[in-house]
């Protein structure tokens, strides 16, 4: 199929339609690929007032740590209160990458923030990865690091409710198994691969 | 730590500040562990104009396909230009589930539109993950199934484009070197376990 095709979908513009600090909502118009112009409107983490093409989503908006105590032999999650679901959710601990600083130098901070906990080795990263592209453009990389210590989260922002899980294969399953529990999608995936072979995945 | 204590966040009230028909922005007003008001700006799919608690988030918004072929040994994927990435991804088969709709149902639908393939059988529904719970309340289903057919993709909308992937362990490796390419998470996740083990998870 040549480049001037019909067939294909085509975006003309997108526009910031909301004026909040962490994150806003973008209306792009599009042509489908039956050159009917339509509206897609999604989330972002940026703040671009236009965005510009080809969409540049390096660095990624975020990094999410999946920490492995290699002396205790445990997956390391957090449980934080999460504003947009009213409620505790079981995840990796992740947070922005700020302006500068690299994907592992997030990680590694924010695993120290979030848990007290050190890391010994990283052991892989992730290409930036998307969330859900459907309704939103953020995206993240995954950081497979091996730590060490004792959790402490004394180093918690006021806005910040957390505590600590050191979880072997078993205890991995026993948190799956319970129903009323709220999980992140990346931590159900990678916690039931644990749980059922003792495999976190990337070499770990 | 008793209930009255004023170490623990305590949202007040959650407003709705956008107006479009598919996602909107809500501005959570909370209490953070040291009393000061504070406010959480965050994406949902929900049309509701203040929330209300405890937050329901079941039936999740959508539902996410893992298909594997068994008699081809193929993991199935789909390559699809997302708007809001300005571009292709690599992702599994995915949906909305419609109002009255079990998750069960929309997965099978979404597989069947988007790819053509057909169900022999569904080996595990997760409960309903939360996709980016940091932004948005946003929440899946992830439908592990048994699928049988050949791709086809005369089904797809105007505003999709879509081609159909049928990967083997050793074609899942190769793509995900590809360092250009953009993947959604759940996606590059199980097909790095795949890659490695040829094991999809729960029990497919």
């Amino acid at each position: 199929m040549d480049a001037m095709s019909q067939d294909q979908i085509r975006i003309n513009q997108i526009t910031k339609i909301s004026d909040t600090s962490h994150v806003n909502l973008f209306s792009a118009q599009y042509l489908d690929r039956k050159n009917t112009e339509k509206q897609w409107v999604f989330a972002s983490r940026s703040n671009r007032a236009v965005q510009s093409f080809p969409v540049s989503h390096l660095p990624p908006d975020a990094v999410v740590v999946v920490p492995y105590h290699e002396s205790l032999g445990k997956l390391v999650i957090i449980r934080e209160f999460r504003v947009p679901l009213g409620g505790f959710q079981y995840g990796f601990p992740a947070g922005l990458v700020d302006t500068g600083e690299s994907v592992e130098d997030a990680g590694i901070r924010e695993l120290r923030e979030e848990t007290g906990l050190g890391v010994v080795k990283v052991v892989k990263q992730s290409p930036a990865v998307y969330s859900s592209s459907g309704m939103t453009d953020e995206s993240i990389s995954l950081l497979y690091v091996i730590c060490k210590g004792t959790p402490a989260t004394d180093l918690n922002e006021d806005s910040e409710d957390i505590e600590v899980l050191m979880l072997s294969q078993d205890e991995a399953g026993k948190l799956l198994s319970e129903p009323e529990l709220k999980f992140d999608v990346k931590t159900w995936i990678i916690l039931s691969s644990f749980a059922a072979n003792g495999v976190i995945g990337q070499g770990v």
